[in-house]
This record gives C-alpha cells, structure tokens and sequence, in this order.
C-alpha cells in the first residue's frame, strides 16, 4: 500500500502530538500558552520536520474538530510550536489544507499518467491498478482527509489547483476505460457516466467506515470498479 | 423521482430567501436588524411552514457557507424571521442539521424496509429500485446535503439517531444483496464487503459533479451497483 508523503502523516507514530513533553522548544507559560522559539530541525521524537509536523496537527484538527473551527494557534501548539514560528514554515490555514488536499489526489495522477504512457500492456490491468492505488491513498494516514473535499471554502480560487487535479484525475480515469475493450464499445455519453460513476466508486471509500483490512479492501474495490465499468464479468 | 418533504426543500422555489420584500412580519431595525413578530403561517410567496423555510434556509447556509461559520441569526434572518422567533418552530442549529440529515436516509431506509418485506419480487429487482431512489434522494434539492454527512458535529451524541438511521440503511442493502443469487453464493467476509461497495457507490453520487441529467443517472448508478454486487453480466 501506498502512503503519501505528501499529507504529513506518512511518518506513521509522529501524529504531531504536541503535548508538553517534547525536548525541544518550549513549556507553557504563565497563562498557559505554550511559548517557544522557532524550530529548523525535526524533533527527534516524531522523526518529521517542522512543516511535516505542522501537516500533521492540521489533519488532525480539521478532520476532528472542523477546519473554521480550527485556528492557526491550535495548530501550531498542536505541532509544539508558537504561532508566529509557524509563518517560518506555512503561510497559513488554507495553505495547509491545501496542500492535505492536493496530497490526496497528486500521487495517484502521477501514477495515472505514467499508466496512460504504458500502452504495451492491457488498459484493464492498468485501470486496475489505478483503482488499488487510489483507494490504498485515500485510506491511508490515520485521518480521514478525504471528508475535506466538501468543504465550502474549498470552491475557493485558493483552491484551484487541487480541484483542478481531481479534475484531471477523474479524466484520467476516463482515458484508461475508454482504452479497456468494453469502455471502447460504448458511445460517448456512456462512457463518461460510467467513467464518473467509477470515480465516485472510487471517492466513495471516504464515505466507508474503515472495518475492512486495509490492502484487501484496496484490491477488493479495484474488484468492484473493473465489475461496474463492465470491464470484468460479474 | 422522489424529492424530500424533511429536507424542507421539496417545496421547489421557496429557498427562503428572506430578503426584505416579504409581505409578512418584519423589517429591518435602526441597526440593520430584522425585527418582526413570529410567524405560525406559511408566507404566501414561499408556500412553506415556517419550520420549512428554517430547513431550507440552513440547507443553504450549511452547504455555501459551512455549518460551523453559520450562526442562528443568519439561519433565522435567511429564513425571514427573528432569531427570538426560530426558536418557536426548532430547538436550534442541531436539530436542524440533525433534520436535514435524517431527511437524507429516513425515506431510503422505509422503502428498503417495504421492499425487503415483498418477498414476491426477485430481490434483484428490489435491490435495482432502493438503489435508484436512494440516488434520486441524495441528488434531490438545491443543496448536496450528503456533504454535511462527514462534519466532524456529526459524530456527537445529538446525532446517534442520523447515524443509527444510515447504518439500518446500510445493513438493509446487505439484507437485499444477500436475498439476490449472486449474494447468496457469497461468503459472509465477500457479502459484507460488496455490501459496503455497493453503498459507498450510492452514497458517492455526493462527491459527483451534478453533471449528468437526474433521473437517468438515478437509473445508472442503479445499474452500475448491480454490476457492481455481480447481480448483473457486464
């Protein structure tokens, strides 16, 4: 299974706990806000950078507690750090949701584009493939970053590029089942209903709790997708 | 294709709009402030309840602006009234999330109550329709309130019976799927699985651009789930 670097969380245990146990940088000060300077090097506890560490907390707080109700001070505390060390490595809150967002959907379009330039092998496989490794993505990481897509703010202009890489993904998707045989068979119109049902098959898994076992429901809903496209018989 | 009454935006125009022109009850204060009396009469423009047009306004004000950004007033000023007012007809910004969700699930889940009951009719069948009015229901009105589904709120005791509800649903398309001939050559593990396909399938028609004409994409998706569930050849 794929993890994305990309989302902070790939480090596994360094969830950016941010209690008042670090080594590094800070305590709380009298009224109980935590004080420090700004830190340049990963702490030796979590194994991530600072940034990393910031992507971390902000995962966290904005799939537990809400991304309007989360302010940057949260975070950063969060992270270990103070608020204003935080601008040394984000420019802010829509920076870092954009960049979970983009975090989720970027690997998986590298990967679709390299398989689209695999002509020599079947597009069913590589469809397959698409299909394991975007749900192995979207369920990776400890939060469920995925029921961020719906935010309001998100139809931002801030948020351009990660729509229009989730655009570009769902295209993709489209391509590698208009190269399949039974996708080849079909008109136009139907091609791109069962390219946009795929994708919300796809997408779908957010929406799931998460009781099955990780890589086998990542193989399990390629399964299912291949099925539903018509591209595997039932 | 069926629309919600509970989601309170079955009534087509009546969005709540609340702007000043309404004939009834209010005006705006010396500070900007809408003043006016309750209301326990539909306004004549809208043909909505007073509790309807709260509904539909925190449809609005929910899915545009995000449930945590949006106060009471805003609710209650969208919908044409006082905030002292609103709470004549709701308890509150809870029960209205709280309602809005529910209207998402409740019809679902007593249509497939009804169809798992007519045992007369192939399974197959009855899966395809619960499939096709769930769709149509969660593509129903202005507003995707599915988005509201994954609100961090959502997970708080106020809400168990939403949760109860979609869980009931949920299960009820296990039910179905496993009175179908392909469900019932499954082992429990593989049944539980597609189940759980299957309705990350449907539910991930909210995460669909709404791009596609509404009730034939209703009818696709139901066809594409049976695919899925290997009800249905390719």
């Amino acid at each position: 299974m794929r993890t994305s670097g990309a989302d902070g969380t790939g480090g596994g245990s360094g969830a950016g706990g941010g209690g008042g146990t670090g080594g590094t940088g800070g305590g709380y000060g009298a009224g109980g806000r935590r004080v420090g300077r700004p830190r340049a090097q990963a702490r030796p506890d979590s194994g991530l950078s600072p940034r990393q560490e910031l992507l971390a907390a902000a995962a966290e707080l904005f799939t537990t507690r809400g991304y309007t109700a989360t302010t940057t001070r949260a975070i950063a505390e969060r992270a270990g750090m103070r608020q204003a060390s935080m601008y040394h490595y984000v420019g802010g809150k829509e920076d870092l949701l954009a960049e979970l967002l983009e975090g989720t959907v970027t690997p998986s379009l590298a990967l679709a584009h390299a398989l689209l330039a695999d002509a020599a092998r079947p597009a069913e496989q590589r469809l397959w493939e698409l299909c394991r490794a975007d749900v192995a993505l979207l369920c990776a990481g400890p939060y469920n970053l995925g029921a961020l897509y719906l935010l309001p703010e998100v139809r931002s202009e801030r948020f351009t590029p990660f729509r229009a890489a989730r655009d570009e993904l769902r295209a993709a998707y489209g391509a590698l089942l208009a190269a399949t045989a039974a996708g080849g068979a079909l008109g136009p119109q139907e091609l791109g209903l069962r390219a946009d049902l795929l994708f919300a098959l796809i997408e779908g898994v957010i929406l799931t709790p998460r009781t099955h076992p990780a890589p086998a429901f990542a193989a399990a809903t390629a399964d299912a997708a291949l099925r539903l496209t018509g591209c595997r018989p039932a």
